[in-house]
């Protein structure tokens, strides 16, 4: 089977040298960082206000301390973004999750159906909570808040949980939208155990 | 029937004094220039990084110029947040619909059902491509980009009516987890002709 | 932004001098006690017989004594004629709900999203029930109505919460068919305290 | 297997002795026509004004001449109530509908899945269109009213269908909630041939 | 009303005598039997290797001893079927749960609306659990098992039970794919008391 | 992280000892082959007439030559068992449909959202009528098969297109009721372009 190429987006993508110096700095960084650029910041690199936005609030959910690891976030993201159908951002955090968790296993299992990956009761709770937020939030009320303490989860902790899920319906929508693609190295990335 | 007095938000809200400046101070500016503070400002403000993120964010999609006027980015969020059930966005949004179109009812119209609103075909098909954003991004094709130029909107256009969707759609969640709750001053905003 | 005009109704609108004489006299009544001719009644007028057993039907529903007060009964209607996303319902009775309930808040709240209106737990569990009739009748099971009687309410209560779902449920379709416009008077009605 | 016997509606079934006069004469004169009285009659009548404006209401729906057939007006029947999964309706409509139809088959069918009952592309169309009023009425729009016009149907035919499926969708929530059960009679009216 | 005649299946349906002869066989064998010979082996055999693992996987499921009565394994092909609505298979297993159970109502009972059918509290659990796994069955957990415990139902009952769910999952796809149609014979079958 | 372990099925496991012959040498030649036990052939082996019906039906729809390569009946597999989340069928079919595809990226792709994978318009159209015949048989119609017929797909073809969708509706709801676990080998096979 011949793969049928396709764009990064569908809408327009700048060159690096076009771009505001604040943004190709952060863009070079994470090529330093990552061996590659992650297409999502090329896609969003047409709107800098937005770019900017974006990646600020991105990384104060994903990036702080607290009562989630790091892993649970990028677990709340995978499993959301699997609701959502959302290509990049399971493919992606799929990646992030693996290596955050040294799980080579848990991502797919998390993005096709969270209650029967090899997790845990009180990460169940937490993805219980987070598909609620992102396919029903209207219906959200007290008891889910309380399945939630019930697992010793603390009120900040939910709305870790809440933020990151609703982050995650915008940036669903947003690559979905625009047929952000994956880039191939997230489809490998933590799969075998490092030597 | 005697009202049941419910808080702001379920999670805690600061008091002004304990805020960092910057956020003091932009709610300072907002209340000079209304004459209230919006309570989204309010329970918002425990937690200052998402905070600046979040109205940097509304700003770079709400408050930019394009072609869309900013009276059809608010139908945009009336008619998503009506879908998403969202009462602080759709009550605060549709005050805002009201002023900005100078027309006490298009906000109410909107947001129960687009579809039988005094607004332009021109109008329906960016809230038809807005709600299928909202709540069924993943099918979205290139035929719902054809159906927004046929109707004289271009690439840029159609990337502004997503992206405001996904904002809210993000927005939407965050209100309805936190029971925030809409200003008593939204509701007859814009609804009485200007003496 | 200027306004689209449409007509009433998309079906045919009589001439009152061309109606029988009891369905004008009932007209005339209403204009004569409102002020205005509530579109409803000129839009089901050119069907005498389903404009009388409507309006009877109505009456029987609305407008009799019983367990739940009269601001209850417009609570229950307004609720669920947002669900089924049904202007003219949620607008020409959200005007009778604040005048009834005198409060000017709680029509906007019940009909986009009851569980965060400031009502009471007896009344959420009223609208829950309401909205389950509404949406699924087909899975009301007996534990349904122990919910209900947990909150006070009685077998007599059940069926009126029930019929009045029920009613609306039909009177939502035939609105949303006839593409029905509640008039301009409705939207401001009740929004400010008497003087 | 023994069946588990229940009653003719969770709700009171005063005795014929008790109701208005006009109530039971009715009742006595369905009893006189077909043989039996249907449950239907019974489970309305603790209800005298909500019962006569029921009937009233049917009747002027149902009994009426126009360009749709009675077997016609019943197949809508059929159809809505299976999709809202109404016993009663299906099973007492459904033997007034092999009646109508003079065809033992159709009911069954049209209950199940008219898109593969033996019936006309114009009574398809038709089935279509009341489908959509009982299921999804916020979204019909002008197309709709074109496909009904592409087979011949009126302006006045459009509105029947709509105000039969619209009644049906109150009827149907009011035998579910009552749980009304179907007299035995109708499983079996109209599946053979007449002598 | 002139029925609209329609062939057994839109796929080829060879004639017998060009069938393999086991299939030819059991063709026959079924006509001896039942006196006719239901669509569905006419309609499947086209393909003779999946005609054969079809009866095959029935006959395993429907046939067999377990604590499951063969009426009551019909039952759960009924409810499922409606639920998925399958013209065919509530017609054709309506008519043999119908005999199975000697009730000649049950049948459309459980095909419109398992929860007001004249069935047992252990029969309606059952076909609760049936139905999450024809609707919903990724989201089956261990209170779903415990629910079928509580009636009696041993652990291999219940994967009786998902397997008939699951089996008739696909069954009704294909007869839905196919427009396969129901012999007439299926539809009076059972309904009248024998002499 | 350390995973939670889980065994390979709800439902009793055989050893391979205690299984009919014809059942134990078909597991021994698929280890033979594959070098490992997919661990549907263990979960299924409980039942020993229903797994020789469940692989006979398998071999018949998946090992058939005509208009469909054996990656793209893989690509109906894991396209469908994504919408039913069904991690068994995702994982062990992903596997199988990067190795006969020869593509690493596409079995991710499909299974997520196959509207963006990097498919030919041929593929998508016979996905998007997989996933019909998967979410919604009861609607399809005959302008479904036209929409294959005009990408050359054969009556035959739409028959095996719908026969695979059938057939893993029923083995996606077998999996998910009995928490089936894919063996870790198919996470990474196929993922490496061979040396």
């Amino acid at each position: 089977m011949t793969p049928v190429s396709q764009p990064i987006s569908r809408f327009p993508v700048p060159e690096l040298k076009d771009l505001p110096d604040d943004i190709r700095a952060r863009i070079l960084a994470v090529q330093e960082k990552s061996g590659f650029v992650p297409n999502v910041f090329l896609a969003l690199a047409h709107r800098p206000d937005e770019f900017r936005a974006f990646f600020a609030y991105h990384d104060a959910l994903m990036e702080k301390e607290g009562g989630l690891s790091k892993a649970e976030r990028e677990m709340i993201v995978v499993a959301t973004s699997g609701a959502n159908e959302c290509q990049y951002c399971v493919i992606a955090h799929g990646a992030i999750l693996r290596i955050r968790a040294k799980n080579p296993l848990v991502a797919d299992q998390v993005a096709i159906n969270y209650r029967k990956a090899d997790i845990t009761p009180r990460q169940k709770a937490m993805l219980a909570f987070a598909l609620k937020v992102s396919l029903q939030a209207q219906a959200i009320e007290e008891s889910d808040f309380a399945a939630l303490r019930a697992q010793g989860f603390s009120e900040d902790d939910a709305w870790d949980i809440a933020a990151i899920a609703a982050f995650f319906a915008m940036s669903n929508r947003i690559a979905n939208v625009s047929s952000m693609r994956a880039n191939p190295e997230f489809y490998t990335l933590g799969r075998l155990p490092k030597a």
